[in-house]
């Protein structure tokens, strides 16, 4: 049979990073690919504590149907936490708990967008939101993103130029894939153009924990008196991504509608996994916690850095990161950057194609991305080692 | 600030459920209203040990990203069942692990669904479902549903006036609300029409292990050889729905754009949940635990049914059942049915009001729907004692 399908998923792909995810399979293959954290950064001692007492003392609530809008101890604790801790949260704004951050995205453009909308990202940005905003049919438009985050004119510029902007979709801490961080006055700067030409912005923040160089600088949302800011929280790299366990926090009305969006996509998220999370809040010492693991990826991107100034040309430049999991290496104009990431394959070693992460992947771009929370101190090394020599010969 | 909201969320409302379960969540009021499996259905004892044993010895695999398709040997074990106990799945099928039922709903109308598509509905039908579709602005059209299942001429006028017809959604096992089991025959005169004008089937499953009189009826996915049905499972009423895992089996295509659609929504299902499943499935006796389940419901409708005998006037009519967790009661002509559950809210007992559960919530409807899952035997009793009396009193 011939199956028609919508208009939304015809143009849609897997993901780049799914293929390559493909050879990553194979055990053979180093993979740099990922975006796993590290799996010695999970509190699975803890976890099993919380979870056989849960299983034992409270099996029917950690079972049974619960409410869309979340587990409400754990939305009073991130609330309060969000609020004391970041400065996030006014009163005008609610607490959703959903089934990832990935979900964020989901309810948000579903909530927000027509046909035909414009949401204004980074180029590059995550791909996994932006092939969300696809689904909805949105048409995205990258602004550059400069060492110190977006690029403030070409984002006046497009906002200028569009007429139909919903959103401005932003990563401001160690942006996956670029590594940047945006600067407070850029942060300030975004706000206000948002403000101006009546836009809301997207604030995913998944690394803001993860930083283990330099000064902490506030969210976006942390400004936000004018309810105007999205903001997309995660425990996927602080406790698990497995769990699918985020949150958003937003101005009432637009958390309501995206309410009514989750009822229908899955209900609510799995309530075990939310009773866990504010578990471990509750009983554990979570700032001690994330501690350890700006202490574990410290140490990992210390290897990758070591490896890359030890293997790498001085052709291929990177931009050095104060936190997250990923490092964004650039190779030289006119070198074949797809063609370089196809080889390393062939010599089993896994990166993501720069051009992924575009919002137009047909676009030229020189730099591959390299995950480092993921692959062992030996893998990084060595794989870094691979392509080094790799570039040494072919450039 | 004045929100824009897209068009799809302008003109959906929380469901009248969950405005009723308001009034639920007060400790004195019955509510017949929930849709809960019993609180003693759960295998906690079984899942507490399977999770402790999870938590572990496979910690990591319990809690690392994991792939949107779902766990494979859930999906291999899930693919075999399906194919020896119930004929389900060709090898044109892929399975699909997804987070509840509700969300083969979301990825299918996704796939399939343009705005302005047509979904033919069961009409009262699951208003979650409804709701889905819904939100993905597809026009519904309802088909009456008899004793014994969907009115085919209805359906066939329908499929000859409608052009854009995507899909037909039906619940043929106890189905929700109106507790009707679709015929044999039936199920093959709607499948050779679905075939005949080229449109999908959407079969939601999520009672039919919940057969606790009568022979049991094959599903028709079971006669699918032209690769035309979507089939929803759900282990939300056999283990937990709490853990939010059900699965969709459907042609590859199908599946491959679900897939796709899933990624962006939540990358992949609560991973944990998923492990509990396949080792629930293959280390106890599902069979044994399924038996368990229906001597659980049988004596739970035995006391509904007994007090509706006893406490009802004869004007109020309810169709027997066979199976599943809902009666669908029917005011007589002329009664005012909105006014008797808002009386009995007065009295402490919730019910659902049966134009609810319609594509168009406004035509005029004498029934309501009650639970009989999820209150104790002494709120059943207790519950149907009041509604009744208030029956009398006011019809």
């Amino acid at each position: 049979m011939d199956y028609f399908f919508s208009d939304r998923v015809l143009t849609l792909k897997p993901s780049a990073i799914r293929e390559i995810f493909k050879y990553a399979a194979d055990p053979a293959v180093i993979s740099l690919s990922a975006g796993n954290p590290a799996p010695e950064a999970f509190p699975t001692r803890e976890l099993a504590e919380i979870s056989a007492r849960l299983m034992v003392e409270r099996p029917i609530d950690a079972l049974q149907y619960s409410i869309t809008e979340g587990y409400a101890p754990l939305r009073e604790q991130l609330t309060e936490y969000m609020k004391k801790k970041h400065h996030i949260g006014r009163d005008f704004d609610m607490l959703l708990v959903t089934s990832g951050a990935q979900q964020v995205m989901d309810l948000a453009t579903k909530s927000l967008c027509n046909e035909g909308d414009v949401v204004l990202c980074e180029a590059p940005s995550f791909i996994g939101a932006l092939n969300t905003f696809r689904s909805y049919r949105a048409r995205l438009r990258g602004i550059p993103v400069e060492p110190d985050g977006i690029n403030l004119e070409e984002l006046e510029r497009a906002l200028k130029e569009e007429s139909r902007v919903r959103f401005i979709y932003t990563i401001p801490n160690f942006q996956n894939p670029a590594g940047v961080t945006m600067s407070m006055e850029k942060r300030r700067g975004l706000y206000e153009l948002a403000k101006k030409y009546h836009v809301l912005i997207l604030e995913d923040n998944p690394y803001g924990d993860l930083r283990f160089e330099g000064e902490h600088i506030e969210a976006i949302k942390s400004i936000d008196e004018d309810g105007i800011v999205i903001y997309a929280g995660s425990f996927s790299k602080v406790i698990s991504p497995g769990m699918r366990v985020g949150y958003a926090i937003a101005p009432q009305p637009i958390i309501q509608k995206m309410v009514v969006c989750k009822q229908g996509s899955d209900v609510h998220t799995n309530i075990w996994a939310q009773m866990l999370c504010s578990e471990f809040l509750s009983n554990y010492d979570f700032d001690a916690h994330l501690e350890r693991l700006r202490a574990i990826y410290r140490k990992k991107y210390g290897v990758a850095a070591d490896a890359i100034r030890r293997y790498f040309p001085a052709a291929i430049t990177y931009h050095p990161i104060q936190g997250g999991l990923f490092l964004w290496c650039t190779l030289p104009d006119g070198a074949d950057m797809p063609g370089f990431c196809k080889q390393a394959v062939l010599r089993k070693v896994c990166v993501v194609p720069g051009n992924a992460f575009l919002t137009d992947e047909t676009l030229p771009c020189q730099s591959f991305r390299i995950n480092f929370s993921t692959p062992t101190d030996e893998q990084l090394e060595r794989g870094i080692h691979i392509l080094g020599d790799l570039a040494k010969e072919i450039l």
